[in-house]
């Protein structure tokens, strides 16, 4: 059973129980924030239905309630920060914060992030940049959960990458893990008996599949791109890993827990360009012409990375965030 | 018939040929070493088999062998170049440079470069910063060359991107094209009347395809990841438009050939951090980790990005570079 929860009281129960774990009323309000916006923002996934589990890992002290982000060194525009093991989100969205400043004072800006937790949704501080006039690019390292292009055992990380852009007030936010399907979505297609769209990974025969439950079984989920989206999940984690002074994908994998993990951002800023509207004007044109497109059939729609998002947000202004009841209940009671 | 050419003698007569066509002995000298590296490591689709090419792009007035980037403007370690038109690969060069002196100066640095030509292989720059001790994120765009995800015409460019770190006084380079195969790979399993490894794009049935015939008919080539490479293509385009003020994808595609490009080149300081021998020796842990991988198959060898290209090198340095006698015996004629 789906039930409906306004975007205002997910936030005041994620607040809440925040408050009760060792949050201050502040930061309470601001992580609550996050999971709510993910969550309106149709990315269940990274909001609501995962709530609990961060809940467990204060509870387990993976994620320490009260610590913030430290600087450790900097040279001009390029820090160097630990998260401290704080809340994932908050140091996340502190970086991005920090990028900008830097990207403010110097045109760029990198914050590399070192020992801290699941950033939940990358698209969030996509956003958090676009929003205010800043080019972005950044990514997390993840533990192991997908092979080298070749190999059989999960040595890489799926390593969301994400690029955003400002445009109409907003923005153009591409936010892509490096794996084409998740486990998550896997799992969803098996328990539903279906097939996936397009291959996914390989079958106990060494075979490419759409059946999800092929490719649970073996673990040998699909890089995007094949060769490339593995080098690339190779390259994110080593500079991840080089420029913040933290954990890699093979040494976060060998924790018990998925934590201590490493992150990177740039902002770039993109207002002193807008004295000629050059960014507006072109993006639109860009936009504009990429929407000309002709169709592969009637049900094809061009969409823009981050379209879909707007849509999904006003539907659930309006509806209320679907959540499934039990998940819901179990919310209540922590 | 193939020979091998010595990589001195190449380099010298593509610098003879260089400088017939208006080049200054120390461009020349300059340029035909970047066309003979692509080739030595391997890229002899952007090497010595792209020559001629790039040759009657500059007897048609598209590549002005004597035009210099100059500055547009700047703000602090971000600054917008454009390139005059100037030989791709020279104006590339010079603008991975410039990022690493704007990086060495503030830890970071954005080039943006409009009006610019093809810059041949993205991987050369990615070695330039790499040997150099620098981080390096980098891309082009294209003219149209790929469908939007769910659209049948060509509104995308395969948009080139490059990630490189210093590695083993050397580095990890990757540098890959939005597109799972180029049009030149696909044509290439077409005449030896041989299947694509992997799906690369739909055929006119609009289904998927390794049938290299079907997708060259189509033109529906396949982006990596899917609708993800289709969204890094789309946004790639636009930061570089946007940053650069320089033309856009579609306004590249309505020109009579592919020039007037837009890049980005990021450099990143990494030196400072050497102190602690930190990118070394968790690189090193990386990449060990990596080749500790379990192989799918007794032929499968375990890459990082870059690895094949140093084989390579060593093998042509050593035998001659390989080239088909008809493209050597043209070029000799130029």
């Amino acid at each position: 059973m789906e039930v409906r929860i306004s975007h205002s009281r997910m936030k005041s129960e994620f607040s809440r129980i925040l408050t009760r774990y060792g949050f201050t009323p502040e930061k309470a309000d601001q992580c609550a924030g996050i999971f709510m916006i993910n969550s309106l923002e149709g990315v269940y996934s990274h909001g609501v239905n995962r709530f609990q589990r961060f809940v467990s890992n204060i509870m387990d002290g993976y994620v320490k309630p009260d610590a913030e982000p430290s600087l450790v060194r900097g040279t001009g525009s390029f820090e160097q920060w630990t998260g401290n093991l704080g809340p994932g989100p908050l140091n996340a969205s502190f970086a991005t914060g920090r990028a900008m400043e830097l990207a403010h004072k110097n045109g760029i800006g990198l914050v590399a992030l070192a020992d801290t937790n699941h950033w939940m949704r990358g698209g969030t501080y996509g956003w958090q940049a676009a929003r205010n006039g800043y080019v972005f690019i950044g990514w997390t390292n993840t533990e192991a959960n997908m092979p080298a292009w070749g190999a059989k055992d999960p040595r890489l990380g799926n390593n969301p990458l994400v690029f955003a852009v400002p445009y109409d007030n907003k923005g153009i936010v591409l936010d892509f893990a490096m794996s084409q399907f998740s486990y998550g979505k896997m799992e969803v297609y098996k328990i539903e008996g279906r097939q996936l769209p397009y291959p996914g990974g390989f079958n106990s025969d060494g075979e490419l599949t759409t059946d999800p439950g092929g490719i649970l079984e073996t673990r040998r989920t699909l890089p995007i791109g094949f060769w490339k989206g593995a080098g690339l999940a190779l390259i994110l984690d080593i500079i991840a890993t080089a420029l913040s002074g933290g954990l890699s994908t093979h040494e976060i994998t060998g924790l018990k827990v998925e934590y201590r993990l490493s992150q990177v951002f740039i902002a770039i800023e993109a207002g002193w360009l807008s004295d000629l509207p050059v960014i507006d004007e072109s993006v639109q044109r860009i936009i504009r012409d990429y929407k000309d497109s002709e169709p592969a059939d009637e049900n094809a729609y061009i969409r823009y990375p981050g379209e879909n998002i707007l849509k999904t947000r006003q539907e659930n202004l309006k509806n209320g965030i679907p959540v499934n009841e039990t998940v819901w209940n179990k919310i209540l009671l922590l």
